[in-house]
């Protein structure tokens, strides 16, 4: 490409993004592959990010965190965002398990929990004796041929199988190269069983309802930012918000020729996007 | 249900039994499920099937076995049924890896082998250096995280991932329960890279083709019986052969009700779809 054309591109780029911070109140965050990619120990953060989000904070917009991370609890990924270097604390952040917890309940269900033991903090309480429903999460290593098919066994014996799926993703990037996502097994046991993974956390509408609430604000007037397309772009978009996509995390160039999901901007990384984003509400 | 309407099903079925059997000169078997329940050491025969597959091959029907049996070598599969009891020898079974092997080599592909190290001797001389497709099979516990995830990250490498199956049963019984089989990862592997795989086995027609070929018969001419509805019955009758189900296996009652196929006759297990078949050849 010649420079004068990707110096163009660069400023398309910029300008769609700044139509969608017109009239901005708030914006929505993913977290891995935006913030940080996850890895040995705490992984580690994008170059830009920790100070992305501090920008954002010193400005007027409402900030709120959201992600379909199921490895850990809140309080332990908080944590280590915070030793990464984040400005952020647990009530920011929106995750699947708690938003599960708050499903069984009302529904009455008792959960088979494959998740991460990282996770399983946040179901404390929750009775899980003689399952009628199966909840899986990004459960990695856990994710071994005894477990998913004690997983199945449950749901085929059920007479009507009920299936959460926290997420719906198929990969994210780890430091040593893509890993798959919980959307994957989802698909799995839907096969096996010949049922519809009932999907809570991103994409799905009433999660991200859920986090408009909290920030009391209407969905015109909100941004998403993600790295994945179909899940954070897409579901936002569903919901009315615009939805940005960043060049990190699992972002792959065949995203720009979806033929779905478009975003409604893009930039390089999260510095990118705020910079563009705050300056252009800086002008008069 | 009453004694009477009891009867009179039996009846029923045994009359549509009965019509799938005329002009018939040949019979494939399908093997788990039918012949035998997989478990713990060799499994176990089911009740019948070794005295049923000795009248068949006292008959004048030309006779074939077919499974999609993917954790052990034709060699290795082919001796734990004769320890079973049942008269059987290498070149009557119709199995999935040497059709693979041979579809590798006509493409000329290098495939990364995510099989049971069981069947690998099926794949000896088979270049799989560099690889440039996936091919999976029933590999059970071999179904880890980390397998199944260096199996997608191989595909996602590729510019055009292609995947095959080793058949896409959903489960099949064992002695202790129901268990997973390899169209369950199929599905994940699917849906992680947005692909569709190629299934070699049951029920590609090519792979029911090549056995009728030896048979050296015309579809219309052999009778399936088998306990999957889909992959046996319905495989079977996109060829044009009859489907048979017996109610062994994996057979669940929902299976008389199933959207897409419905078998052309239904018996309580192999012995009497045998005793049935044969005693109206022998009617004038």
């Amino acid at each position: 490409m010649r420079a004068g054309a990707y110096r163009s591109g660069i400023v398309m780029a910029d300008t769609k993004l700044q139509s969608c911070a017109t009239n901005l109140k708030g914006v929505i965050l993913d977290m891995c592959g935006v913030l940080y990619d996850s890895g040995a120990g705490d992984g580690v953060a994008i170059p830009g990010s920790v100070e992305a989000v501090r920008k954002l904070k010193a400005s007027d917009l409402t900030l709120r965190f959201c992600t379909n991370e199921t490895q850990a609890s809140r309080k332990k990924f908080v944590a280590k965002l915070q030793r990464l270097g984040f400005d952020i604390s647990v009530g920011e952040v929106f995750s699947p398990a708690p938003a599960a917890v708050a499903v069984l309940r009302e529904r009455g269900l008792r959960p088979h929990l494959l998740v991460c033991d990282g996770v399983l903090p946040e179901f404390d309480g929750v009775e899980t004796s003689d399952p009628n429903c199966v909840v899986i999460g990004d459960a990695a290593e856990k994710f071994s041929y005894a477990n998913l098919n004690e997983a199945f066994r449950v749901l085929i014996g059920l007479e009507k199988p009920t299936l959460f799926s926290l997420g719906k993703g198929k990969y994210y990037k780890e430091t040593d190269g893509l890993s798959l996502d919980v959307g994957v097994y989802m698909k799995a046991l839907e096969y096996a069983c010949d049922v519809e993974a009932e999907v809570i956390g991103k994409p799905s509408a009433a999660f991200f309802r859920s986090v408009l609430n909290d920030m009391a604000l209407q969905p015109h007037e909100v941004m998403m930012i993600g790295d994945d397309l179909v899940n954070d772009i897409g579901g936002a978009q569903q919901c009315g918000m615009k939805g940005v996509q960043v060049r990190t995390g699992k972002y792959r160039p065949s995203d720009q020729s979806h033929p779905t999901v478009t975003a409604d901007g893009t930039a390089d990384d999260l510095a990118r996007a705020v910079d563009v984003i705050l300056s252009c509400r800086r002008r008069p």
